[in-house]
């Protein structure tokens, strides 16, 4: 299961005024904490400016490089501020979080895709906006891994997100995305599917319960990572667990390793 | 999902000694905290009782017929005492627990499931033990399923127990559950697949995270019903929350309802 640590976003309100601040013991000790809990991208998005992002998100990429190896998810809307993030990129091979099928945002992020030696996080989006269906999602899938493929880019370097819409606006896009995830996989198996999970719960109590059932059936139907908060210990539980389950973990010792090194909670 | 409170059986120490103590305080209070955490029926076993079993089990089934409403699951391996627990039953309709396919067993508790107004949970074991694959045990359930069918036994009463085996003596027992969940709900959707749940953690650490996992893998496959400790919030939270995610819970009125009830945790 690939990790993407999302907590350095510039929409969480403390995320933004340590930015604000450049309060580098604050964003440094979070990337530190990520990668530790297992992330294996640390994901750094400073979109909320709308003044001065690239700067910001050099800033951060940089406060967060000092203090783990772990690749960044360079997350922006912006392909100006994804390819100067894409320069200072350190550690290993960077993600880059995202391109959609939106015609102004493909054109402008799609050349840096295709010409950087970075994975690509891509959204089931095109102009129409966010589809409601499975089918209709793993279409814009297609067309985004056909054309980045036609151009030269690794199969393997491509993750699609399928898009976690909230359970409270419509009780049927948890499969939504469950049925996304299978079509995506049965057509093209070395593409990653990657979602943020989070979105599922919104406008829920007891939103960490619904993430965490969520990841796990996702995993039961072939989902290969996602964005979360890998300091829930109990989720990262569940998703080394679940590794061990599907029978990815040989003789379970990711999961007895992750145990021993206090990621699993007893309780 | 069916939820069956597995807590009153006589193979954990302190139900057994609480039963040789007759110790209806124990015993009463455990069916009606499982009644309370949301199971639908209460598990009663006293198979560990060499002597005397019947009474045992007839005492403790009494016990709970006292504090809760709900049917208990007769749990034992001897047809007589299942016998017994029949007569005496008295909140709705029984669960049977268990039949296997091991001529004896088969032979001495058939007529009883059939000629009785009864739910009946069946292992998929025959004389040669438990079967490695999902094939085989796909296989054993129909011929089970078969039988009480044409003794006239309604479909709808019959749910099978793919047989949980631990993932520490095969990490592949994980799949192999889920495939014969899937085998078997393709040929018999109105059977139901209700599985203990426990026995895939067994000689691992951190045996609720993976209990946890286990469940919604199962639900995400069409698993209806477990044999669990309902006394584990944070399962039972898992489990409000995948019915959510799996659709079956209209508005997310019952997530909602236990949330307000105190049943789903926060954290």
């Amino acid at each position: 299961m690939v990790i993407i640590g999302e907590l350095i976003n510039s929409t969480r309100k403390k995320i933004k005024e340590a930015m604000e601040n450049r309060d580098s013991a604050y964003i440094s000790d979070l990337a530190k904490k990520q990668d530790e809990a297992g992330s294996d991208y640390i994901d750094v998005n400073a979109g909320a400016f709308v003044e001065g992002e690239t700067e910001i998100l050099k800033w951060a990429m940089n406060e967060v490089q000092q203090v783990t190896e772990k690749p960044i998810a360079i997350d922006s809307p912006r392909g100006s501020s994804i390819a100067e993030g894409l320069k200072i990129h350190q550690n290993g091979k960077p993600m880059i979080n995202s391109i959609t099928k939106e015609t102004d945002r493909w054109n402008e992020i799609f050349p840096l895709v295709v010409e950087s030696d970075s994975h690509i996080l891509c959204l089931c989006i095109d102009n129409s906006g966010i589809p409601e269906s499975a089918d209709e999602r793993a279409r814009i899938a297609s067309e985004i891994i056909d054309d980045l493929t036609k151009a030269g880019k690794p199969i393997s370097d491509i993750a699609i997100d399928p898009l976690t819409t909230p359970l409270s606006v419509n009780t049927g896009y948890g499969l939504v995305v469950i049925d996304t995830v299978r079509m995506i996989k049965e057509r093209y198996p070395e593409v990653k599917c990657i979602t943020g999970l989070s979105n599922i719960s919104y406008g829920l109590p007891a939103r960490r319960q619904v993430n965490r059932a969520f990841v796990v059936m996702g995993m039961a139907h072939g989902l290969d990572g996602a964005l979360l908060d890998p300091l829930d210990r109990t989720m990262m539980s569940m998703i080394r667990a679940s590794e061990a389950l599907l029978n990815k973990d040989p003789f379970c010792a990711g999961f007895l390793k992750a145990f021993r090194s206090g990621l699993v909670s007893k309780e």
